[in-house]
């Protein structure tokens, strides 16, 4: 039950890094809608490997081959299935990793609690698998530019270099001119010439996105034990190397008394809106048709070209040394998965609340 | 289905702040536990409001009422039915809400949502819900025991004043021993004083808690949408007011390379175990052994004695000046209730791990 | 996760024969709905023992109270916690059965998986449970009602006496006319005849309950793992001593040929509908807008005041007298329960439903 | 969520008749279990069109590949991921199809449900979605083997040829020996001879088939809306055509006194064993330890070589003649199918009570 997703809408994904491929399957997707594969397609290229200097340089097309569910071009509300065949692995690299734990990885845990593990990439617990969120996520966008509602991330922090306001602040048409995915030029080119810098050690950093959904209507979480803020939580951090989330003002709003926290609200123009949104679109679990925002941070990646300490399977100690094609900063690559499962998220919620009324 | 926590160990909550009473059915609790009610009230006393200067003044007794799934003194695998009679309930202090949203709270989403509101005291958005988490915590907290695994939390920050210290450098035993649940005493004497200071302004004020898990086994995690500090993150964001969560080392690691984060492994005496834990215990979404430890922030209570701009429910706006006995900050009321989601959440991962193998 | 029943709409119920009371909690009951309190009291008489000769003669007054939910009335979109309290229990009528396992009971069963049981008249696995099914139904009904979709059983047959005729052969406003709940006042009399004889014996006896909806839209069902009449079947098989269920032709229409079998469509007046129903108003697992109906087949009871066979707790031969108010019958009090649970499979599929299109 | 089955063990199929290809994602498989992948496929063989003279014409090699979730031969724990392509699709036998409704089949259903149809052969609610049932059943098999759990179907009943006895009264060895699937030689000539004349007639006949699990430990079953019996009849409920189920005694037993049907218990050899099995081996929903028997019928395949009245899509009367190469009767080809949905069932139940106890 636990390679599902979404409660309504629901993505159920499968696949390995060296095995052969990545897919899913889509249950609970509205009929009807059209379902634009270029659009699929471009996203997935959001997230592929080799799309710049900053990232790892294995080239994988990471084509999706849907399998069922679309008639003449639309969804038919049947499973939609999926798979993205993969390519030029390289599953050499990871012979010298079959008789050793990786640092901070997930082969030693896996191995405890499984008995046996593909050492192979990582296996399961590669971010090859969120190739099937962003197919997910992908679809639906689709059904949610329907409805207008509109998702955007971006990296808003690499290292010690972060953005200092506010995504009001930025012009998010800039997100996709540079490698980074940053709204802001010279705080990108920063970014990127830093992380450049770590690749050449051998070494990886992390960083924080920041997402925006604009456009959701009012009534959509389910309190008590499915507020919208902890369904965004729980999918934010099932995300390989997330380690924290906020949303609204989070760990900043501290600092602040209740007085100036509240978001009061007025009657603008007939319409009932807060003068401030301290909350993050978010009140009670509820969206309250405000912009919602939150922010995700990233460790940075595990797999570092330098001797390490660690022991092998027999728990002996030795060191290790990766190999490979990997990446320095997974920030860029995952701005697309984090915008597909705020996607699914929001849309399974935007389906649950149907039932509210009779 | 969302007023359900847990997959296998599964609370259902009900009740409203101003009903009969809020109580719950837990399914899923293993047979065979002792049952010591005493401990369960013990717990419920930690959350209660009116425990000290620093809490809200109203009196609340909180007793548990168990009305069913256990016989003769032990669980018998059957639902375990509890309620806590509401009394001292003051709906007058809520006259002057049924008209008006206010600012910050669940009032205005709710309405939406629903059509309709009880509007006395928060009716269902009431942090009094939390009482039944309590009660589900304390028992998860009972088989943990038998396990040898064991939940901590304590308050490590209030508004700008906050511990430095990681948790390893505290007593924390000491925690119990101030009202504020901080195991540094001179910290928790500054905090007291602020929250005291606060609350004769009639505002609050926000903060953070820390919450540790000690004796946890290895292999609890289920990935990957199921990954271990997932489902604490969502437990944990679940509950009212709270805006963030980190787990390990989170935000504050992300000025560190991955050279430095990674928590190598080696041989201590036959056992596997990291010689530092930037990763809080949980490596792939599975715990490795370690400790596990997250933080979690919760803003400041939205209820101000002051007036604020609002509007009514017929949109237009107007002010508001809230009555009634609030708490000025959550934290030290929160500690028990975060404790009981981590509670929850490892016996439900300890029982799912099960399955892993045949 | 299973004493919960439903998806969207869902009842988690607790309780035990000779614990505190029987209670539940019904989670995504819609907003808005008036709550008929007095509706929901005649549904519990209806199964309430005690209602004639031919039931037990245990007097309960099962009066339910509702501890949350609704407020002035009305349904709030939160959980509605209620609760049944267990009074004129004999639990010393018991105390022969702590240490012997009844026969063709719940007791051998649950004492090897609990490793502990509650023997005071069945404790969980007693037909009292199904009280909370009874509240379920009779909101679920309150909702369905809204919409036009009305439900209705019967019994059909008992012990070896059998209606011969379908549902629509009948005047199905006699069924409440007699205690046997039978729309043939005749056979009704034979029912009842033979089982007061039956009762007299000390011995029990079965039979079969039709159900019949009316009204139901078409789309209702969801494939493929959710077919309607499976959904029904599954709703039907959880009633204490059901044994056997089918839909339309069931069993009986095995000996007919595809070509006499097939329900052809014609335009009736501008709108499709089916010649004949031998599908019983499903088809490919979803409500055609025909008349949806079924059977569910009832065993005798197992208390049978008469001495027979079995084991003692430590596994020796032994003979067993129970004692007690027990019925000689289920079906006349079965018939709400039935209603109650095709009841709530509607309403939670009417709900499911609204998710098939944007 | 609704194209999911289980809840521990849990299989997600997708695929339509005439599609890429069927498949699916089995999550929850325990780790460890060697695949053995001829098995597989000789289950999937057993199920194959085009067996015998009294099978569809129709030919499909249905062959299983593997996806992911297998690692040098043995399940991983992690989701596996499978699909068998379509081939010799006869799409054009369907064209007459697109703008008229099947009598008896889900055409009008999905298309009122839905918006949009595959029009294909049946699209989603063809039976060659069994196929991932047979995937899944298989690889149930291979653990339950483990386990010493062994399940049987046979086809005791075709149109009015039945089996007299209990399947306690026939060599089940001899299953495989006929095409019919039927322990009785004799009586599966008869059946041969009916099947094949039917066949003849363009017309299509039904059937009931039974269903014996051996070795099944005491305990497994979920009360009270888990019972193991209603989870096996919804599972049986789901297969295409099924239209009843019954266990134990079922609907024969109703003229059975309570005295004559309770099944008394008493001391063999050190074990606690019932004389007689009426309960089929489950009380109050949970195993007895005894083998657990169950029936379920099948009516006639709705798609008959004739005329038949029926209307089209835009709510004409018409007429509609099949092509096509079709099953005059569902029964043999379905007994791999009830053992496939019997076994990750009991996969399932086995898995979900090893969390009863601590």
């Amino acid at each position: 039950m636990f390679n599902s997703f979404g409660n309504i809408f629901r993505l159920t994904s499968f696949g390995e890094s060296h095995g052969k491929g990545i897919g899913g399957v889509i249950d609970g997707f509205p009929a009807g809608i059209v379902i634009d594969e270029e659009f699929v397609q471009q996203e997935l290229s959001r997230r592929r490997p080799g799309q710049s200097v900053i990232t790892t340089s294995r080239k994988e097309a990471d084509k999706v081959e849907f399998l069922s569910g679309i008639f003449e071009g639309k969804s038919t509300g049947c499973p939609i299935g999926f798979i993205v065949w993969n390519e030029n692995q390289h599953s050499n690299d990871y012979n010298n990793l079959e008789k050793v734990y990786r640092p901070s990885h997930a082969d030693y845990t896996y191995t405890v609690k499984y008995g046996i593990r593909d050492h192979r990439g990582g296996g399961r617990s590669s971010a090859r698998e969120t190739i099937s969120r962003v197919v997910g996520g992908a679809l639906a966008k689709l059904a949610l530019r329907q409805l207008g509602i509109h998702i955007t991330a971006y990296t808003s922090q690499v290292g010690p270099i972060k953005l200092e306001g506010n995504y009001t602040d930025y012009d998010l048409d800039l997100i996709e001119t540079n490698p980074v995915r940053c709204p802001d030029p010279e705080k990108a080119k920063e970014m990127q010439d830093l992380i450049y810098k770590i690749k050449g050690e051998g070494d990886t950093i992390g960083g924080v996105l920041t997402c925006v959904i604009k456009g959701c209507p009012i009534g959509l979480g389910q309190p008590v034990y499915g507020k919208l803020h902890a369904a965004l939580g729980n999918a934010m951090l099932s995300i390989n190397a997330a380690k924290a989330f906020e949303y609204g003002d989070g760990f900043k709003g501290l600092k602040q008394k209740g007085s100036e926290q509240n978001d009061v609200f007025y009657n603008n123009n007939g319409r009932i809106e807060t003068r401030t949104n301290h909350s993050g679109g978010i009140q009670g679990g509820i969206s309250n048709g405000q912009d919602i925002f939150f922010r995700v941070a990233f460790k940075p990646v595990a797999t570092v070209l330098m001797e390490q300490e660690t022991v092998n399977i027999d728990g002996i100690d030795t060191t290790l040394k990766a190999r490979g094609r990997h990446d320095p900063c997974v920030l860029p690559r995952a701005v697309p998965i984090v915008e597909a499962m705020a996607a699914m998220t929001i849309l399974d919620y935007y389906l649950l609340d149907r039932m509210t009324q009779l």
